[in-house]
């Protein structure tokens, strides 16, 4: 082990099975976070940057210098069909990393989309491509190529750990992170939290209270709570 | 008067006059912020998660805990039709407190939209089904249901006090909160305003400038602006 | 030279030549500010009210007092058509200091958009009428009119010095300020630029890396750049 | 009840106890907040201008208008001994609305401090003085007299609802409203927690475990948790 | 003129008069700005690294990339005795930019203090040799040598205009600039507006309301003001 | 692997080796994160609660849920000395989930500081123990005990990813990690940076030019570096 992750790039990574991720596909981020248990979220200032945007794939890792997209071509070289890339940034930083050249790349390695901890630009051309991108700004500020980062190490984007090969998904409702070895699992626990909650959606449409389908009354009795009138 | 404020269900609330509500639902927040004389509005990072959103109804209102929504589901009980929930919370927190299965429930009781000073999850869901939600954030986080909050206590909300039974209006703009008691007279007062808009637009579509029509330039004058070349 | 700018209308300004402005509204805010040299960029927290708003213009300055828009109107009589309104205030403000009534009276002056470091209102409206408006914030809350401000003095506004008479554009990435005494140069280097995209990503489509068509794997390798498996 | 709020100034307050409030100002804000039932904060963004600043008494509430700080001057008048100026604007604004101009005067009519949920300025002189000041921003910029605003109403400041003569505490952790009907109880619970308090710090310096203490092994493993070696 | 600005040196600037610098040092920022007429403050997000620092001089302005302090060191061959440092970089950025070696550096060259829209380190060592920084961050992280920007050109710093030469004021209350063509203008309005809170100062602290002294009851009672018991 | 790290308590870490953390305990964060390679930095809205705060130890870890510190007191019991708590929370929140009875428990278990990614109380009090602790917040808001966290398993805290026995050092600049595996490395690269920088501290202080000494000059000048009189 190096005192050093900067100045890498990892060939060779383990991508989460390709049939928990299409199942995976399948449900929203909500449903996912809460089938894993409540975890894995990023944070909520990340946003897409068009309505509707959805991605779901596994994940090319990339650290970035702040105001520097070097490592971003070194990335696309790395990627494999079904790829997403989850961009993070050594420090604060909310200049334009991204654009519609990048998106033209990527999508011809075969990426799906891209999570950035950074600005983003070029946002009507990547709309018109509708290539998926949530990230925590959009900023018309371009950026050099000075520094070395590093590709499919480890890294802290918006708050959440991402390894090389998790699976990423995002939607309106934010970005969620699995890790690839429980990605299964994760699929499965979120089927059958779905096909709960149609259940549930009808019985409430019915006017039935949560109250009462949850069973809370007594509980919340027990906690203290008071009618007046 | 208690200590404590948590714990309690107020069942009896006294709602505006419904024909205020109606009369107050025809005209824009900024219109009727104006027209109580500039006051009541709710900080401006609450949001419509759709663009074009507009609610207008009577205040059933919630105090949360941060991260737990068990309140909200006993609000859904004091609903009735016309109601707009109107949720705060304890301190700052931007889970996702809401989403499409309590938004069916609300629904399924009459409500007409929600206003939280935090965040909410299955957008795309409640965008497809028109309801209305005005919050600080939207966040796939999950919460719990472990402590007690309040429902039909006045709270503050972004910034609001908030009365149940208050009309709440919101739109593009934001959200203005109306006392009950004065609901009428707001309405009257927004509409009058209105009208003199009406006026005032055709005449400066026309090239009038404002300068003129509101009589500015004597007052601009003694307050000593200079006009150089 | 006075201790003071405040209280002052400079009614003669030199506006950037007319085909500068024209050529420069062909191309994207982001393609500009490259071609200028990485530089002109307001702050990436201005928005605009609706996705795809976009303007291209000469500067009208106003530096307005926090909560008080009565500049706005003195700025009015001021403009040519083709002007863009460049509002400053004196302190941090998210009030709302330009409605859908301004807006009609700009427009019937000959203005093509606002761009605002405040807070702006009846957004609905200005949709409607596609005015495009970049601002910090939404806000119902409105202003009086008391206090003097200026109309075409030098403003920062977002973080970027604006003289009258400069242009500035606007598009989904953000606002860029190009000095009047540059413009045509800025609009010609914008074409280069352009042009030369164009090439790139019809490349970069077919597949060709970034790394071979920038050439940058000789400069990665002498910065370090190591490749593992 | 009028529609509007603005103008007004209530010559005539019931103030909480004395006794009360002085037995109140034995304890830390953190207490009493815990012992009131974990509510009455304002947000944690209010500091104090220098370390150790400590403040309880009366509430004088002063609703500003942005950018103006008329009403203070109003408040000045109202002042009895004892009493804390609690001010809050219509609109977020970090202008600075105070020096040591108006805490002379403040001082001078037996005020014991501010908290503004605003900015201040003088700060090196208000230290000093060893006026304690609690406001969200420290800045020098001035404010105008033009617009009315008004003094004892019930105000939003930094969140929580504040009523004339309401006991107002604020230390290094903060500020907490104790309704005037509830000072009283409020200051028996926090002593009774303070008490309480003083035996737990005992017996965990003494390396006892909260864990055994507070008797939380059963209902942590109640709820699953579990240890891995 | 250029399309671009960076990557230049100005020698030759033109400092304010040092008998007005001198001057202006005697009086806070807060009072120099309200007698320049309430402008020239940079926003409040600047803060000392500690409390009580102070500095008055003549600025030489630094224009910085993102991440990168190249022209820091530029800068400090361009430093006279008498002269602050003020930079401002081309993106939000708080990485560490400064730290006690370039504060060493500066400081043999004459530099009396820096005022930086972005973040600095080494704080216990700058505090210990009492150099004065405002800054908008403390952050450890470093920086590179990369890329120009440019030294002596005008520069916006937190929100102001700086040129060259100007006198830069700052205390616990912000930053203030001041054109080196009225420094001695402004020195005098300061030292006038200084004198007049004197007298001020004693009255309002026998007791005298503000209400009174600035004789503002008429315009209270002319703008509706009304007193309830 | 599971799905759901939530609801762990790790007894057995492996801290790294001590005469490595003792020599880091030599160094200020910003020298380690250089010497490390400029990696490893929390963000930098983490501030110590007072002035010359300092500590060095090894990172037991916690995952806590908003608004409930329940695994606080799990983790006291898996306190050795010599120990830091570094404590994350799975969404952001400011509550006060830390204060003196705490810090009284954690000290006498041998622990020398917190880390934390929320808030704090008893700030005084805290001071008064010289215990450090570095937060996001200062606030009074009390938590509960109701939901399950987990200790010792790999959490992020402020933007780095921590590992249970990897090194923590904070001071006034921030917050630094450095993985167990390579604490002597990063020891020694700090030591030899330090001895190099008193060196430069003395060149620097004779007035020699960081463009001299560090031989800038030549890669200014090829970058394109224009020196204007």
């Amino acid at each position: 082990m190096s005192i050093n992750d900067l100045g890498i790039v990892k060939r060779t990574i383990l991508r989460a099975d390709r049939a928990a991720v299409d199942k995976l596909s399948r449900f929203g981020v909500a449903t996912i976070h809460e089938a894993m248990g409540r975890v894995g979220l990023m944070k909520p200032y990340l946003r897409p940057i068009y309505t509707g945007a959805h991605v779901c794939g596994t994940a090319v890792t990339v650290l970035l210098q702040p105001g520097d997209n070097w490592m971003m071509h070194v990335a696309a070289e790395q990627l494999q069909p079904g790829d997403v890339v989850v961009a993070a940034v050594t420090a604060d930083c909310t200049d334009g990393f991204f654009g519609d050249l990048l998106a033209t790349s990527f999508r011809a390695r075969g990426a799906v989309g891209l999570i950035i901890d950074a600005g983003v630009r070029d946002v009507k051309d990547l709309t018109a491509m509708t290539f998926p991108v949530f990230s925590r700004a959009v900023s018309a500020k371009g950026t050099i190529k000075a520094t070395l980062g590093s590709v499919n190490i480890p890294v802290v984007c918006a708050g959440a750990l991402v390894n090389p090969g998790d699976v990423v998904v995002a939607d309106d409702d934010g970005v969620v992170v699995v890790p690839a070895a429980v990605a299964q699992q994760a699929a499965d626990a979120a089927e059958a939290r779905e096909n709960n909650e149609t259940v549930k959606r009808r019985r409430l449409a019915a006017g039935e209270l949560g109250l009462d389908m949850y069973k809370m009354r007594e509980s919340l009795a027990a906690a203290g709570l008071k009618y007046l009138d």
